[in-house]
């Protein structure tokens, strides 16, 4: 018998990797907070023998949650501003909102509320851009979850940086603090081609390659940033990206909701990430993100939120949800991003995209313990056929019962250990007072 | 002193009548199974004294959603064909499925365990159509769910009749035993325009005014039904069913996702109510249905889930996202059909498609008590600038607390009081067995 942290045994586990396979009746072995075994269940228990055994009759053992593109803090405007098109709802709405709130108080509230809504919805991993990203680190390491800080890039000044050299300047410090930490991962995330000029988008290029890590950039997310580019420009964004050396398999080009098939095969050549965030894209109306031609391009797609006054939560299950159905209605193609694509495209492409493929974002043997159970025992989920389908086209977040990362359980059967939710509240009910009463 | 049955105390009343409308700490107060006021919880308390009293002090009430297309009974085969399209789905999967085990025993079950995912998931009035309607009356009366049977009527035979006159001639029958139930409503149920001929569609249109009662009916739901028809006729299904006397305010078209300008000017003079199904639209690649333009030519549209074998389930709430989000995106507009249209389209416009807007639909004084109750007090949900903008963009049917039909308590803090859960997990796990194993 081999001693070992904790034994997992679910009615079902989905690894992610090789896609489409549904193991049923198996046990998940984690020790110092890796995976070091996938087995039956009937074999687990001869061969192990765990400090702590969790049995899930009714459960479905998926990879946690990567959501690929968020903005933690934003949070705290969750439905502030809803049913406006993307530039009226940032330039009238959100950016005045923002310019009178964000502080490092802001983000570090906003944050922790973001990270309880992620646990509580199975997501093991957040690829943020927001300001204070040191905050977001200090709040990612209280709560035990995987998150990679985007360092923000922008033209004009904020609360955390003056001007794009003085976001840039920050990048080392915090780069310094993290880039040995098992969970904390750091990437440069220039706003927009819209909102960064050439020189610092030139510098976070090279950057990106000194330190080898990812860029986080919404890109051609509406019809109208490239019609007032072209306004200045003889070309599109996506080719001044590639002037300025950004096209390679560190950039995640987040939205990608406008593209012609020349770009497309581009940013295939180029291996680029695609970030698809389908109920951003939607609710302000930004365009149909072709999916299911990137995915036949062999272009990796991965999923995000986007923040919570966009969306308006950060539910992975419902993201990937719609980005099945969406793809097919987009496509005309009922056999487009089936199920297990879905499921890919919420974890392991993620996973990829963020450069962490090799820790996370499949259960698989010497990966990192992030792990989402969900309990498929309810009246309302049966009879089930096909744990898969369930999982992408009907279950909904509260059948998410248990989350580890790295092996620590930070969700369990929903109650979460690391965060102290009354008093959370009591934050947040402050912060709504406190922005629908300016002074 | 009024003395009366029932007094719910909100922190939160949206009655959709008038729409938009958020009233903050209201009571509804219901006698002999109606409401009789919507007032501030401070003068309720004031002015009834209740039998039963209900504090939810962190709670929504909304009317009960009414589903307005469903095949209930197929909840037996949730997640059994998935990533087909329309036609593959049907021919291939489903109906040979149900040529084998359609049979009263196989409504019944199916359809209890529909009505227990219904309550659970905030409905209160669904619009049926499948074979034995008889069954889904009963099992209808016997949970003190609101249901429209849809009487079935198809060319070709069933489990349930061998053709379209054998079809009809179940109508007067069920017509008879039911039409002045409170709770039980009756409609003729033609399938398509591509499954039902000429003669019986006629006599549909005659029997519909005889009664005064909706007509239910699949149209235009994908390209490839219309250039099927258009290979025998010389005109598109939707003139078909105009020559034949079905275009006017009995008639609920079902999907309708293929329209042109010409149409659209037409459905609106006529009256017809357009049900949308947006899940199930997208899950088979059927097509984008013009919401926001049917809204617009002032048509009255519904929301429908379709049934659990092309959705892959029957929550009202993430349709009525996905039919807000939606319609942004196709539109191109992000103000289309806001957060205020959605619920409306989710209950009062349902009721008007069915023609109980007299009765149900809206919580206006004299209605019956068809109620849900959200919980909108988790973390996950906070902050709450707009509790309309939360129950369309944020909510998952989990926050539904309670149920009330008919001023009934059918949903009791998540607990369903008119059926046995464990029997009914019995009878489906049961059939769940015998669709996997056929002798």
């Amino acid at each position: 018998m081999q001693h070992i942290d904790t034994l997992i045994h679910a009615a079902w586990v989905i690894p992610v990797e090789p896609e489409g396979v549904v193991l049923p009746q198996h046990s998940l072995v984690i020790n110092d907070s890796k995976i070091i075994a996938l087995l039956p269940t009937a074999d687990a228990v001869g061969q192990f023998s765990a400090r702590v055994t969790h049995r899930l009759p009714t459960h479905l053992l998926i990879p946690g949650f990567i959501n690929a593109h968020s903005h933690a803090a934003m949070n705290l405007l969750r439905g502030y501003a809803d049913d406006l098109s993307l530039m009226t709802w940032l330039h009238e709405r959100i950016w005045p909102a923002e310019k009178k709130w964000v502080s490092p108080q802001f983000v570090m509230d906003g944050t922790r509320l973001a990270i309880a809504e992620m646990l509580l919805s199975g997501t093991t991993c957040f690829n943020d851009m927001y300001y204070f990203p040191d905050v977001v680190g200090k709040v990612a390491e209280e709560t035990g979850i995987r998150a990679m800080l985007g360092m923000i890039v922008l033209d004009f000044p904020s609360a955390w940086a003056q001007d794009a050299q003085d976001y840039l300047g920050k990048v080392d410090g915090i780069y310094n603090k993290y880039h040995h930490h098992p969970l904390i991962h750091i990437a440069l995330a220039p706003h927009a081609p819209y909102s960064v000029s050439d020189k610092p988008l030139a510098q976070v290029a090279a950057m990106a390659d000194k330190y080898d890590i990812p860029i986080h950039m919404h890109v051609h997310e509406t019809q109208e940033e490239i019609q007032q580019a072209m306004q200045k420009d003889p070309y599109r964004p996506i080719e001044r990206l590639e002037l300025l050396g950004l096209l390679s398999p560190r950039l995640l080009a987040v939205h990608m909701t406008q593209v012609n098939e020349f770009e497309i095969n581009r940013l295939a050549e180029k291996g680029v990430h695609i970030v698809h965030c389908p109920h951003s894209n939607l609710k302000l109306a930004s365009g149909f993100a072709p999916v299911h031609d990137y995915l036949q391009a062999g272009i990796n797609v991965a999923l995000g939120t986007d923040s919570a006054a966009s969306n308006n939560n950060l539910d992975m299950l419902a993201e990937m949800r719609t980005a099945a159905l969406l793809a097919k209605g987009v496509s005309q193609n009922a056999a487009a991003v089936s199920a297990a694509q879905a499921l890919s495209m919420a974890t392991l492409n993620g996973a990829k995209a963020l450069g962490l493929a090799k820790i996370t974002g499949s259960l698989s043997v010497g990966k990192f313990a992030d792990v989402t159970a969900l309990d498929l025992g309810g009246v309302i989920n049966q009879p089930i056929y096909s744990p898969l389908a369930h999982l992408v086209y009907s279950c909904t977040r509260e059948q998410i019962s248990d989350v580890w990362v790295a092996g620590r359980h930070l969700l369990k059967d929903r109650t979460l250990t690391t965060l102290h939710v009354r008093e959370l509240k009591a934050k947040i009910f402050a912060w709504r007072h406190k922005i629908l009463n300016p002074r």
